[in-house]
C-alpha cells in the first residue's frame, strides 16, 4: 500500500482532544488505502517546561542528559495518539526514536539524521498495522544515548521517514493553513499560495518564515519530498493547504512568489577599517569562529587606505560579534576606529524563482521602496532572493509596497 | 569499589531543589567510596498525571502504549539527576530501563525482571563514572517494547540493582525515616525499630503498612539485600533509618514487632450455604478466577447440611465477589440464601519472628482486645502473624491497646 507521512506540530496535539481530531484526520487517509506514518511533536508547552528544568538544573548542561530529558514530551504524545487510534479500531503503535531505530550522529541537541531502517516498521505494516505512530525531533547516536534533532526537529523528522519509505506525500500539519505570500498580520492582501517550489521554500524559511523548518525543507528538496502544509483546525480537502514541490511541477508562476521579512537582524559598521588584501578574511574569520551568521555585506569605497564595513547578524549575536572583533583588534589582526551596531533595522526580501530569467526584478523593487521613501541600507541578492535591509519602522509600508507592486495578491 | 543502590520516590525528587538535595546526599556516599547506583521515580504527580491521560484516552487500552506513555515521568527525572551530580562535579549519567537494558517478561503494567546485564554500567564505573542514574519502574521487554513494574516498581528496580550488583546496601529513601512498630499517627508511643526481619516487613507490608512494596522486599529476602528505610528529608548518620535483613542480623528481637492495621478489608458473609464435600472449592474457585484476593476464611459448625461461610476481601473487590458467587449460584455451583458484605470492618495485626518460638502470643492478643471490649469476627494465623477482623471503630483502640500489651515501646 502506498504510504503516507502526516506530522502534527505541538498545537495540533496540545491537549487529548486535538490528539482525538488528529487521529481522525489519520483516520480518513487510512480509510483511502493508505499507511500512515504519524510524526508526534510534544503537546504544546512540554518541551519548554523540560528546557526550563534543564536550564535551571544547570547551566552548562550536559548534552547528552538534556537530549535524554527534553526527548520524553514526544514519547508520551506518541503513545497516546497510538492509543486514540485503537480505540478507532485503526491498527496501530507507537515507535521511539530508539525503537525504530532512527540512527543519527552523536551531535547531542543538533543530531543529524543518518539512517532510518525501514524492514522494522514495514514488517508490521505487512502484518496488518496501519500507522505507525513515531516520536518526532528524536534518535539514537552510535553510542546508544537518545540525541535531539534541535528546534523544529519534528519535520525534519518527517521528511526522513517520507524519503525513507519512499512516501507519496509528507504532510505538515501545524495551526496555518498553509504559505503564504507574505504574512496576512501584516498585508491583509496576503494569499495562500497553491503551490511553492522548493527552492522559494527554503529562501522564505531562511529569511523568516516560521512554517517549516529550513533543515526539513533543504532535506525535502534533495529527496524529492513532496511537502503539504496545511491546517489541523480546518476540515480538509485533498488539495488543502500549500504543496512545496520542484520546479518542474509548477505550471505557472510569479515573478516573485513571497515577501519575507524579519526584525531579528542587527546591522553592524566597522568604521575606519585599516583596508589591506585580506581584511574581509582578518574580520570574518573571527566571526564564524565565534559562531555568528553573518548574512549581507557591504564595504564601501575604500579612502587613504581606510574603509568602512558594514554587516548584519542576528539581533542576540550581536554581543558575540562585538566581543570577536574586540579580541582579533587587541590580537593586531585588525584595526578599525569604532564599531556601531544597530538594532533598530529590519530585513525585507522579494523570493521568486521567476527572477531567474526575468530581469528588472532589483530595479522594481528599489524604485518601489524609493517612491515610498524608504531608504535602503544594504542589500544583499542571490538567485532568487533579493533582501534590503531598512529601518525598522518602514518593515510593513514595504512589505505592503511590493506586494502590491508585485502583485502577489494576484494568481499567474 | 564497593556498590551502594540509593533510591529515591516521588516525593523525594518532586522539585529542582528537593533533587538537588537528594543529589548531595549521594555526594555524601561517593565520597565514602561507593560507586552507587541511584533509581529515581517520577516527579509526584507526573505519573499520575500520565495515567490519567491514557484512561482519558482509552479506557479499556493497550498496555504497551500505557507503559511507554507512563514510564516517560522517570526519564525526566533520571536525566535531570545526573546533571544535578555532574553540576556537583560528581561523574554521572543516566541510564533509561532499555539502555541497561533491564530485561523484564513482556507483562506489560506488571513486567517481572528478568535479567540486569552489569557490564554496561561496570563498563563505566571502571572509566571513572561514579554514579549511574537509572529510571526507575521500567523495563525492555522480549519484543523491545518498554515495560513497567507495576506501581511502586521503583522499588523493586532498586532491589533488583542490588540484588545484580552485588551491592553492600539497597537504600530506600523516602518521607518516612524508618519501618514504626505501628503507625505513629495512631499510636503516639509507636517507636522507630533499627532493624527488622524480611518476613516481618513482608508480613506488615501485605498487611497494610506502606513504607515498602511487597516485592521488593521479597526479592531483598531471596537474594539477602540488605535494605535500608530513611527519610530523605532529613541529615542522615550511617545508622539512620531501619535495617531490613535476615533474621540472624538480628540479636535481640521482641516477640512482637509491630502492629499493623488495615481499613480496605470487607467481610463477606455466604449465609445458609448447602454444606457437601467439596464446598470450599466451589465458593473460592470462582472468587480466584475472578481475581478477589481473599484473605481470611471461617466455616461455622454445619446445621442440618447448611453453613455460614464467612471471608474477608479487600473492599474494592466487593462488588467482583458478589457478582462472581451470584454467576456461581446461577450455574447451580453452589448454593446459598443471602450474601452479606460488611464493609465497616478493619483488620488489625501482630507480626513478630518471635512468635515462632513463643507461645501465648494469640492468647495474649485476644485478652487484649476482650479487655477492652473489642469483639473479634474473623481470626487467621501465620506462623508469625495472627490477623483479626473486628468492627471499624474499634481498630484505633486495639492498635494502642496491643501496642501496650507486647510494650513495643520499649526496646527487645
Amino acid at each position: 500500500m502506498p504510504v503516507l507521512v502526516m506530522k502534527f506540530g505541538g498545537t495540533s496535539v496540545a491537549t487529548l482532544d486535538r490528539i482525538r481530531r488528529a487521529a481522525k484526520r489519520v483516520g480518513v487517509e487510512v480509510a483511502k488505502g493508505y499507511d500512515v506514518i504519524v510524526i508526534v511533536s510534544a503537546m504544546s508547552g512540554e518541551t519548554n517546561k523540560l528546557v526550563g528544568f534543564v536550564g535551571e538544573t544547570s547551566p552548562l548542561y550536559d548534552a547528552r542528559e538534556y537530549d535524554a530529558v527534553v526527548s520524553s514530551g514526544e514519547n508520551v504524545t506518541a503513545g497516546l495518539m497510538a492509543l486514540t487510534l485503537q480505540e478507532m479500531d485503526v491498527p496501530a503503535r507507537s515507535w521511539q526514536g530508539w525503537q525504530v531505530p532512527l540512527k543519527t550522529t552523536s551531535a547531542h541537541s543538533a543530531a543529524r539524521i543518518e539512517e532510518i531502517p525501514t524492514d522494522n516498521i514495514n514488517a508490521k505494516f505487512a502484518d496488518g498495522m496501519r500507522v505507525a505512530v513515531v516520536a518526532g525531533f528524536q534518535g539514537i547516536s552510535p553510542e546508544g544515548r537518545i540525541t535531539t534533532l534541535g528546534r523544529g526537529g519534528s519535520d525534519t523528522t518527517a521528511v526522513a521517514f517520507a524519503a525513507a519509505f519512499d512516501a507519496e506525500r509528507c504532510d505538515i500539519y501545524t495551526d496555518v493553513d498553509g504559505v503564504y505570500t507574505t504574512d496576512p498580520r501584516i498585508a491583509d492582501k496576503a494569499r495562500k499560495l497553491d503551490r511553492i517550489a522548493f527552492e522559494e521554500m527554503l529562501e522564505l524559511a531562511s529569511l523568516g518564515a516560521k512554517v517549516l523548518q529550513t533543515r526539513s525543507v533543504e532535506l525535502a528538496m534533495r529527496y524529492n519530498v513532496k511537502l503539504r502544509v496545511l491546517s489541523s483546525f480546518e476540515e480538509q480537502s485533498d488539495d488543502a493547504g500549500t504543496l512545496v514541490c520542484a520546479e518542474e511541477e509548477i505550471v505557472e508562476s510569479n515573478v516573485v512568489n513571497g515577501i519575507a521579512y524579519s526584525r531579528d537582524e542587527a546591522k553592524m559598521t566597522l568604521i575606519s577599517v585599516a583596508d589591506r588584501p585580506g581584511i574581509a578574511a582578518a574580520i570574518f574569520g573571527p566571526l564564524s569562529d565565534a559562531g555568528v551568521n553573518v548574512d549581507m555585506i557591504i564595504q564601501n569605497i575604500s579612502e587613504e587606505g581606510r574603509t568602512d564595513m558594514t554587516f548584519s547578524c542576528p539581533t542576540d549575536q550581536v554581543a558575540r560579534a562585538e566581543k570577536a572583533l574586540a579580541e582579533a583588534k587587541e590580537r593586531g589582526e585588525i584595526n578599525y576606529h569604532d564599531l556601531v551596531a544597530d538594532t533598530n533595522v529590519a530585513k525585507v526580501s522579494a523570493v521568486g524563482i521567476g527572477m531567474r530569467s526575468q530581469s528588472g526584478v532589483a530595479a522594481k523593487m528599489f524604485k518601489t521602496l524609493s517612491d515610498e521613501g524608504v531608504n535602503i541600507k544594504v542589500i544583499a541578492t542571490s538567485e532568487i532572493k533579493i533582501s534590503v535591509l531598512i529601518d525598522r519602522k518602514y518593515m510593513e509600508l514595504a512589505v505592503q509596497s511590493l506586494h502590491d507592486a508585485f502583485e502577489l495578491d494576484k494568481t499567474a
